[in-house]
This record gives C-alpha cells, structure tokens and sequence, in this order.
C-alpha cells in the first residue's frame, strides 16, 4: 500500500494532486477572524453537501416555469415561495400585497424578409410592454442604426420606416453587465425616441455576446410620449441581425416583416414574498437577502432569477442548519415584477419606511447561478471598506472581488448612508448566452455553482450580520 | 437625448451599470509595467474580438472527434494540427515521432443485475489499459469498498468477486482537481490490487462531483502485476454507484454481471505535433506552451484537451497577429498520449535534453476551457516569486490565484531547478461533469471563456518571456 501511495503522491499521473489549495490565510487571522473563517467553512461545507437550494430550482423551474408578472404562473409561484419558506422553518412568512402590470405576449410573433427571391425567416420576440403590431403585421423598409444617438439623427427620415437598432455588445468588456449596460439603452428607448418621429416599427438586435438564433425579450419603455406615436417594438436573433445587416447592404429597399398581438392589461394583484428568522440581540433591525420571483416568459427564468430566489432561502437554511442565530432580524424576501415595473422593490421600500422598520444591510442575488466572483458594495465610505476588509476570509472561497459598484434593482430603492447594500457577482461570461430568452432553463445551472452561491452569500450576510451590528463599522 | 442618457444613467432599470470594473491598477504601475499593461490588454481585446481558437476547437472535435492514442483519429488529428500550425504562419513547424500505447474498447460494454427480479442495467466503460472479460463477461458477487485501503484489507475475502470501489468526490473541496486527486487512486490501482488476491474484476464509481448517468472512463495499470492476474476493471456512472451501494444492503449475495472486449494492442506509431516562433535575441532559449492532442474515445475531447491545444496555438497567433517578437523561441506543442502513457511528454523532454535545448519556462493548459482564474507555478522560490508579482497586471483578467502548485503531466518532465513551469488553472466547478465522458463535447464550451484563456496564457507567455529573459528574475 505505502508504495501504491507512493507513485500516488509522486505524480505518477496525478498531476491534479498538484493543484493549489486556497490560502486558508489563518496565520494572519485574529481570534475573532478564526472563528468567522470555522463559521464560513461550514457555510460552504453544508451548500456542498446538505443544500436544497438546487432541487427547489428545478421544482421552480420545471413545476411553475416562466412567471411574468400577472401571469396565472407568477401566482402558482408566489403559492410555491411561501410554501418552501414555510418548509424552511422560518419564525413567519407573509405576502406583501402590491399592484403589478400585466403584459402579455399573445401568439408567437412572425418576422421574415425577402432578398433575392429568397426569404428569410428571423427568429423574433416582442418586447415587454410593446403594443401589437396591427393584425396584418407591418411591412416597410429598413433603417439600421446603431444605438439611439443615431437615430435621433435621423428625425424626419424615419418616418414609415423600421428602425433596426444593431449595437452589439463591446466583446472587449471582460465584465459582460458592462457590455450589457452600453447597449441596452436601444431596446429600452428605441421606440421612445422613433415613434416621435414616426416610425412605423423598431426591431433590436439581441443583448448578448453570443451569435445565435434565440432572441432575447426585455423591458421597454415608451416614456412620455403620446399614445398615439406608440409604435410595436421587437427583438430579433443576433445572427438575424448580422444576417440583416449584411442583406441591406446589397439591398437597401429590402422591406421587412413582423407580426406581433401582444397587449398591455390592467394592473394585476400580486405578492412579494416575504420570511425572516428573529434577530436574537436587535430583532428591530433588518438585513435583507433577495431575488426576484417573477421571470419573463420565453425560458424558466432559471438563472434569471430562479438562482437568486432559491440562493437567498438557502441563507436561511443554512443558517438553520448551522445553529447560527442573527443578532439582526434576517429577512428572505422574494420580491415580484424585478423584470417589468420593479412594483415589488418599491412596495418594499414604501411599507420599510412607512413601518419605520430599520434596515442595516442589504444583499440581491441577480446576475445568474455562476462561479463566484465576490461581491459590489452600494455603501458609505467607511463601510465599504468594512466589507472590503473581509477579503481574506472569502477569497479562499474564489471571493476576489470585492468593490464599490451597485447592489441590484430590488434592494436599491432601500438606499440610505446607513444602509449597507451588497450585489452578489458570479461569474458573467456565460449570462448572456440565456438571459431573457428560451434558453433560461434549469439544466444550464450548475449545482456546485448554485450552491457556492448560496455559501457565499450566507458568509456574508453572516459578518454583515455580525459586524454591521450597530450599523457602524465594529472592526473585531 | 441627454434627458433619455440621465434616465439610463441614473439606473432607471440598469443595475448593470452599477457592475464593478476590473481595477486597472494603473495608477500603482511602473512605467515598463504600464507597457505590459497595454500588451496584455492587447492579448484580451484581439483574444475576444478576432480570436480563432473557437473555430479550430468546432473543427477538431466536430471533423476529427474522440482520438485516442494509436487511433486512426489521432493520427487525423496530428494531420489536423500540423495544418493549422501552418495556417497561423509559424516560423516552423514540425512532427516529432513517438511511439504509444494501443488500447482499443471494442464493443459497448454491458452491465447489469437483478434485484427483486428486476433488472437494472447499468452505464458502464471500460477503463484503459484492462483487459477484456471473457466473452460470456462475469457474472459474481460484489464487495463495496471505499478505496484501496479497504480493498487491501479484505485480502482473500476478495477471490472469485466483483470489488465495488465506491468512494465518491469529498464535495467540501471547493477545486475539484483536489477532489478527484483524493479518490482517483482506486481507478487507477483498484485492479492492481485485487488481481494479486484473486478478484474477479473491479467496478468503480466515476470520478465526479454529479450524480448522473455517464460512465467515466480514464487510465488504470496492473502495475508490477504477473500477466495470469490481471483483471477486468471497468466503471460505472454515479448514480449506478449509489443504487447498487444501497441495492447491496438490502441483497448483499446479489451478482453482478459487465461484459467488456477491449484489447492492448502493440505500440504504434505517432507524433506531437510541434511549431515555433524564433526568438529575436536568445532564439537558442525555449518557452513552450502546450497541451495534448490525444482524448479519450468516449466524447470529443473538447474541454479534456482540446481547449487546451487551441489555447496554446492560439497564443502564437496572438503574439504574430499583435506584432509582439518574443526574445526567446516560443515553441507551441500538442502533446501526444497525455491520457494513457504520457509518451509524447517523456519523448519531447528526452529530445530537448539530447539536443541540448535550454528551457526557460513552460506553460500547460490541460484543465478545460472554463473561466480564467489562474496560474499554479513550479518553480524555483526567486521565480516563483517573480510570477507571483505579476498579479497587479493579471487580476483585472479574474487572474486572482497565483499560488505554487503542479503545472502539468506534459510539461513536468522539463522539471529543472533552472526551468519556471506553469499550469493555466480555469475554474474547476464544472470540469468533471465532463471528463473522460461522452459529454466532452463542443457545446460544452463557451467561446469567451476559451479566448480569455488564450489571452490570459499569451500574457503571462508574454512576462515569462520577458522577465524570465536570462533565465533569472529581473524585475522591471
């Protein structure tokens, strides 16, 4: 046996024995630290091994599905949020009543053109909140542009037209939310800005680093115009763009075709779903750790945000399973139209300041069930670099980044100099490959992935917990 | 326009803009180092927009697949390598013959037993290496233990069965390379054990942290083991594993039955695949990079090694395409037979000595094609030093870990006191989902995190290169 382990050892063929072990870093802990690096262990120990967080994201996901916000499966999954909050043990779980649009795609959309006797077939999806295209669709010829300085140029000259709005993301960006938040300006205002001059239609190249054949739906947004300058606004594949692109080149009148019935409902009732565990030292003060319930409705809404939703119950969990007790009320809360309206945060916010509840910390879990990266802190100066101080318990943990940036779109509304705000930043690379479209599904998250999420969120809601205590930096 | 860019600014709905940037670090640069800066920026931006490794990695495993050592695909795939080499414009390029190792699988192997009178079949491969079952297969009793301590300690208690190694991943290792290193002695030396007490055969569980239906297979040896005692040794999926670990504690006197007809055949012949840029000052100086050509036959061996071979091409191709001359010889190598023998390994280091080559440094990708995160170092305390200070200008890259470690089972024979050696260590989660299965498959990559890999390589190819010039560190 000493031999086989041996030729084990030596590296026979083991090169990966070789691999680096993260630094536990415990030579330049203090005692305190020691004891916040046992506690972050077994976080990450009990993820790997006890977490529940992947199998109530393939129920979420596979049982309920896309939930946008109004939709019949938008309750189903308000009812599936209280019930596994319930599961959990939580010491009391309610629903926060709160009036949220109801926006519905209708029948599968239509586009094509024709070049050269050929015709083109484009992969399409309306955008949330976009009115119908008439019955019959609209045809008409094609501006490209890229991005809404460009177009605003145009004035006059779009009118009749379809304004295809082609910015693909900056590939250059190593942080793809960064390449994200350059563009996505022309899906947002697109038909804001054309139907004042009008436009008889604006489609969007996809918001994604990939070149596919999935379009990507998303919010826009017709600001103040006039009812009447409303005009039907889609998005179309990436490579459908690219397609285009070229095709107008060679054949500039080529006129293009879709086809949409989607229509913009009364506001519907719906629910935040909310749990918390009793602080057992200032139950007044709250750190809340969140996710959106509600989804669009071409995918599952896996990692956009099934991931968030399960990762923040987990924390719950964990700190459950772990007998960790927070000195501060630990709130769960699965807030409902993120995707379209953010009515959910807002309530929040209100019903916070109106029950004068106290909120020392807050983290969001909403930029996919990938790797963990670190954290973006939405904070004063002081503490900013409170939490930034904690780098060497968490990047044992691939927890490297930590830095000033915003927290996410649920939490912000709670912004405040005495509230620490916190996003979770899992890795980016692969995100925009799903979001948004038909391939947000359940087996494009990892279980491992997820559940170092969950670790690494419940890590730190656990020194925010403990060293945000009197919402002043307490350096141990 | 500028009220619609305050409402995009002011985070209207785009958390995203609010996503930290990678710190440049510029200000804590030297002026030499701002230089490095700017080429390693260089390396990322040329890398993500006009990178060529994802087609060259579609075009190996798509057209050429699976390639075994000693296999008509390898042989394809030496033919496929020399080509593209030569494609990029390589100041030279070469084959370098090699003999290796022939084992072939034979027909798709069985498994199965009966419980209850039901028959459960079970996902099963060969191991390399084994030797087939006769051709009825072998039907006996099966013995779980959890690793080869315990298998030794059932001495002849073992003859005439089936020995169950099932000892799973330790989940708790956040780098799954250590994971697999803890338990992949029981592939490897299972049947070497159990045939000197004579065991039927061996089954073993996958080496993986998922709990799926994918055999695993992978290297095994007999070692020093007469030839009559050699015995089958096969593996079977995870989740076969943990159904018949509890089927054999309800019926612990049930059999089990694999059948197998893969075969040693005599050595044969083949090549690594090897092509350089001359140096412009101390062309007589090698820094290699590489990866192995060879895969296992069950996939396509995309992430295991695929990714690794074009990563390393494509760092010449960045260096040629950014005009950047390394001072010494960067020599690019796809190594042949990694995964059952390491022969083209042992032959180019032979070689190199022969030829009296002096090598600086060396560089391996063989740990898929997954997200940066960094680089483990074998060498001498003063260069490992060096590297370890080069982490200000990789970190904005997510190159967060560079710590001392193994670099790679192809690169290590060049191990020298005088030779600094480095394994590019991409995120591990989601590796041994994959590999050595039918899974390791193209769609399994995704084509940013495959280019940030080649930039990241060709950046620290690009600081080996210069500051490891006269083989000692010079800090800038």
């Amino acid at each position: 046996m000493k031999k086989i382990m041996l030729l084990v050892a030596a590296g026979f063929i083991f090169s990966c024995q070789n691999q680096p072990s993260p630094p536990t870093g415990s030579t330049a802990l203090s005692s305190e630290e020691k004891i916040d690096s046992t506690n972050i262990k077994q976080f990450f120990n009990s993820a790997l091994t006890d977490g529940k967080s992947y199998e109530w994201l393939r129920d979420l996901t596979q049982n309920v599905g896309g939930r946008l916000s109004g939709s019949p499966e938008a309750q189903k999954a308000v009812e599936w949020g209280e019930k596994v909050m319930k599961e959990v043990g939580l010491d009391s779980v309610w629903l926060q009543p709160v009036m949220v649009p109801h926006w519905v795609r209708g029948e599968k959309e239509e586009a094509h053109y024709t070049v050269n006797g050929q015709k083109k077939d484009v992969p399409v999806c309306a955008l949330g909140f976009s009115i119908a295209t008439p019955t019959n669709g609209i045809t008409a010829e094609v501006i490209e542009v890229k991005g809404l300085d460009e177009a605003v140029a145009l004035g006059d000259k779009m009118k009749g037209k379809i304004i295809f709005f082609n910015q693909g993301f900056d590939q250059t960006l190593i942080n793809t939310f960064q390449a994200y938040g350059g563009c996505v300006g022309q899906r947002v205002f697109g038909a804001a800005v054309c139907g004042k001059y009008g436009a008889a239609g604006v489609i969007v190249r996809s918001m994604t680093n990939s070149i596919d054949d999935y379009p990507h739906t998303g919010t826009m947004s017709y600001r103040d115009l006039p009812e009447e300058q409303y005009i039907p606004a889609a998005a179309i594949s990436s490579r459908a763009a690219e397609n285009l692109s070229a095709d107008l080149k060679a054949n500039p009148n080529l006129k293009f075709y879709f086809k949409q019935s989607c229509e913009n409902l009364p506001d519907a009732p719906s629910f935040n779903v909310v749990g918390q565990i009793t602080g057992t030292e200032t139950p007044e003060k709250v750190i809340v750790v969140g996710g959106h319930l509600d989804s669009w409705d071409l995918g599952d809404g896996a990692h956009d945000d099934g991931t968030g939703v399960v990762q923040s119950l987990e924390v719950a969990y964990l700190f459950k399973k772990n007998n960790i007790k927070p000195k501060n009320t630990l709130r769960v809360v699965f807030f409902m139209n993120e995707e379209n309206g953010t009515r959910g945060a807002k309530e929040y916010a209100r019903l916070a300041k109106v029950n004068k509840e106290i909120h020392v910390g807050g983290l969001e879990s909403d930029a996919g069930g990938h790797t963990p990266r670190g954290f973006s802190i939405d904070a004063n100066t002081s503490n900013t670099e409170l939490v930034k101080s904690w780098k060497k318990l968490l990047a044992p943990y691939g927890l490297h980044d930590l830095m000033k940036g915003g927290s996410g779109a649920d939490i912000s509304p709670l912004k405040d100099d005495s509230v620490t705000l916190v996003g979770y930043r899992p890795d980016s690379q692969r995100y925009f490959d799903y979001h948004h479209t038909s391939r947000d599904t359940f087996d494009k998250v990892n279980k491992r992935e997820l559940e170092l999420g969950s670790a690494s969120m419940s890590s730190l809601i656990y020194l925010m917990d403990k060293y945000l205590y009197n919402n002043t930096p307490i350096k141990p």
